[in-house]
């Protein structure tokens, strides 16, 4: 199942998607949703970011494929840098080389704490794409990932969570600029898995509905210029794509 | 001017002092306050955290008075790790020595993006006390201040806003613990200013209403133990209470 948030004349509105149709939903966290009677055609859904997190967790893994040098570690990526499907990358300036990260990122369903290995998934609500935008060259002096993470709609979300992602840890993940493949990986090269994030995070933080964890990028991190559009697409998922202004 | 977020039988309710009376506002970030008419004596209150952020930054300063060895640096802590006065710390078990912080918190009132020396104080509404309680034994895992700092209730905020703060680079900060005083500091030790923090975290966030600026700990970081009460007293706002559980 598709679960989207699209723009309508009366607001933000959670909606799910059957045979090309969004069907209006009052909440996409009750265990039972309910239907508000509206619905707006595919073609005319304009998507917003799925969800608005209180917390968005980004991942620092330790093996290959990054270079991080401690254990599994995770930081806080501010929500004001969470955009939309289409929104507009302000890409930093005169700040050195940005780069698009294409990520699998995990929507929390229910309260959760202390996961394990047994349980975590029954805590997901689904899974969507996310674009890590990161200021790079800041890494130097920023081990807290604040002034390399923090830009203008730095963190696109969307287009829609899909809650029946059939294996998480296979997931593939493209990157394209202008259309072009520049990264083609996938979960699958994760040093961490999604299940062993998630009970790392819950080990330390009780996640929300709607807090975001995002996976990490498993080589598909890729620079990008203004003018350029940059498409994440997940297997199973669907594609974001976002323009750098 | 002190503003707090008291309780009341219809739930949180932000409220201006005077005369010993809690007069309900509708809204502190408006221009000119609204009154509701109601009103709560200051013996009856509860009071929460003053304000609800979307985003906690903590700051890492540079100089004397902290290991930090790299430029003034910003990170987020969780927004599910804010509290109330009064609320109790869920100190970590076994993750080795809880510190309670006694530091001088910044609200911001207005959209504040790239703010300069001249008008970054124009954008605060206000300063209140803030308990910044580290599991300071995980620092050397936890380069992004994540599982330090995501415990429950780590985030003690209040009693209220005060913003009429005198000089906020000269206020003292005094922290108790069971009524002992264990440290006896103020931010004129921090090695940034508070409008040097807001400079350099504008720079790279635009911070909104509500937001929060940790200017960090001047010395004021003391261990605790469970059952232990710790007091936080900022010069000119204050006294913020907390047990330990």
């Amino acid at each position: 199942m598709r679960i989207a948030r699209i723009q309508t004349a009366a607001g933000p509105q959670h909606a799910v998607e059957s045979d090309g149709t969004w069907h209006h939903i009052t909440d996409p966290f009750e265990e039972s949703l309910r239907y508000t009677g509206g619905a707006t055609t595919h073609s005319e859904a304009t998507f917003l970011a799925p969800v608005t997190p209180a917390v968005v967790l980004g991942i620092g893994h330790n093996r290959t494929l990054n270079d991080h040098s401690l254990p599994i570690q995770a930081w806080h990526k501010s929500v004001h840098t969470v955009a939309g499907p289409g929104d507009a990358i302000v890409a930093a300036r005169d700040r050195g080389t940005v780069h698009a990260e294409g990520e699998l990122a995990v929507v929390i369903g229910k309260t959760a704490t202390s996961l394990t290995a047994e349980n975590a998934l029954e805590h997901v609500l689904g899974y969507t794409c996310v674009n890590d935008v990161t200021n790079v060259d800041q890494n130097a002096v920023d081990e807290r990932n604040f002034q390399g993470k923090a830009g203008v709609n730095y963190t696109p979300l969307g287009p829609w969570i899909e809650t029946e992602l059939l294996d998480p840890e296979q997931a593939g993940i493209d990157v394209y600029v202008n259309g072009t493949a520049k990264a083609n990986s996938g979960t699958f090269n994760l040093p961490s898995t999604v299940v062993e994030c998630l009970v790392y995070v819950t080990s330390w933080l009780t996640l929300q509905p709607g807090d975001v964890v995002m996976t990490g990028a498993p080589g598909t991190a890729v620079p990008v210029e203004p003018g350029e559009r940059v498409d994440i697409a997940v297997e199973g998922i669907g594609t974001l794509s976002s323009i750098v202004a």
